[in-house]
């Protein structure tokens, strides 16, 4: 099943993909995907049969889209997670590194990316992600596709010009036994990502929330950006460096998993047969349409408006 | 007055402090301090008399303790922003570098902060936190201070073991007219905080939320950190680099702040006469009980429980 949150004129809803074409409304009390996915499965079941034997039906052309799961509890993001180019990392952890996007930053499908000059270089970073159904801490790997609810589309929006801006470099407060207060300072560097990656709409999210059933392989799903019709990204999630079940084992050993969480996966980073980067697309100097397609999740595209 | 979030047996409830010994039930759907400032100000006036009126009320010792937001949309914190060793930064910016701890974090009074020997070292980090009462975007430094509903005290839980960890040296992607692929690599460094900043329990906040009225100033308030009775940080949050209107003005330029929203100010830095830095407070290895105390703001104390 294909689930979306919309904005109808006077309320916000939940809806089911009836066909390609169509979607249905969903009972009122599911406003949201977040609903959608914490309701007993039976009572999911009954909605969607309800909804699709007798609901109001919009065609998908004419939906105002917000993102599936307006105030996720969390976003966290995996850096760095493809294998593309591994010879790009001089050192780092051997295990997923993660940050954190605020709810804030997310907009739906058709939804602008809203730049300012003074933002600097800002590039879309193509991402699979994942939204989790069911609560979890210290996941087994085995079981760690059970917490999946189902799949989107994340375009995690970055400013390397805010990144550098947000770097510290500086003197850390490392205990020590040989000083006279008990501590020395050793030279580190530091980032910050709230700016960088968390400003508003610095999040698209969806159109769509795939359930698990009908993506038997999330390493297996042809991911591309494109810019302006223009391909710019041909990658797959078969180069995802750690897998789903790694992702959320290894995190939940750290952070609670809750329903409505979403994780992206990391960036689709692997050039198309005609070249160019997802960095080198300056958001903020062209302007212009960023689209991503993920194989069966489907496609998420926003326009940029510079402010 | 003083508001706080508690697990009460069967529900969780928003209470209202009636005296220095006791809270009183606001009503039923107030079910955390979120609710309270959503409220419109006549309702939650009212609904504050009528608790203090003839509510029920329980003595400030019985009660279990959450976070005073349980689910905030997003706990925003300022990086580096005291000026007690400002020797310490080689380079970084002019302007509040900021991260996000996810709401999963966040622990009540008196609930444990839980650790395992491989999260390294952990260390605290007391400071003063606003929550957000109004929504705004781009807000004026002027008005800043008209969007904080209240004060509490968050504590920072931060291991810079996975700090170091989760950095990476890395070439970084920039775009380049120069080269045939139009990028070139920099070498530079970037740290993800999801963990290191966002473990479960690395968030204590609370216990109240004391609003502004009861705030005249909140850069004229002693703030300081024990550890088993201890004293070791013992600074005020005049220290503070960027002031609570500077932080909300500079921030919601990028990330709209809405109603419920935390904001850490900062780590109180300034160590005690006794000495020592909170930095070298490994509660991994030394366990027992850490509490931060903000004039008129209260006191927060939590247990290390090391599992």
């Amino acid at each position: 099943m294909k689930f979306a949150t919309i904005q109808h004129p006077h309320r916000r809803t939940a809806v089911v993909a009836a066909s390609e074409q169509e979607v249905a409304f969903l009972p009122e009390r599911f406003t949201d995907i977040e609903d959608v996915l914490r309701a007993p499965e039976d009572e999911r079941h009954a909605a969607v049969h309800e909804a699709l034997a007798s609901a109001a039906r919009l065609p998908v052309t004419e939906l105002s889209w917000l993102p599936p799961v307006t105030r996720p509890g969390k976003v966290m993001c995996v850096a760095l997670n493809n294998s593309a180019n591994p010879d790009r990392i001089i050192s780092g952890p051997d295990t997923p590194a993660m940050f954190i996007k605020p709810s804030s930053s997310l907009v739906g499908h058709g939804q602008p990316i809203r730049l300012r000059t003074d933002d600097g270089r800002v590039h879309p970073e193509p991402e699979l992600a994942v939204v989790i159904g069911k609560q979890g801490a210290d996941i087994a790997h085995d079981d760690a596709l059970s917490h999946v609810f189902g799949y989107t589309i994340l375009n995690d929006i970055t400013s390397p010009t805010m990144r550098g801006e947000d770097t510290f470099h500086y003197r850390a407060i490392h205990p020590a036994s040989e000083t006279a207060d008990g501590v020395r300072f050793v030279e580190s560097w530091v980032s910050y990502p709230a700016r960088y990656k968390g400003a508003d709409t610095f999040g698209p999210l969806g159109p769509w929330v795939v359930t698990t059933d009908e993506v038997p392989d999330p390493h297996a799903l042809r991911i591309t950006c494109r810019h302006d019709g223009e391909l710019v990204t041909d990658d797959t999630t078969a180069n995802l460096r750690f897998s789903v079940a790694e992702v959320i084992a290894f995190a939940s050993r750290y952070l609670t998993l809750e329903p409505g969480d979403v994780i992206g996966m990391g960036t689709a980073l692997r050039t198309s047969a005609k070249g160019g980067a997802v960095q080198n697309l300056d958001l903020n100097r062209l302007g212009g349409v960023v689209t991503v397609t993920i194989d069966r999740i489907g496609t998420l595209s926003n326009p940029v408006h510079r402010r």
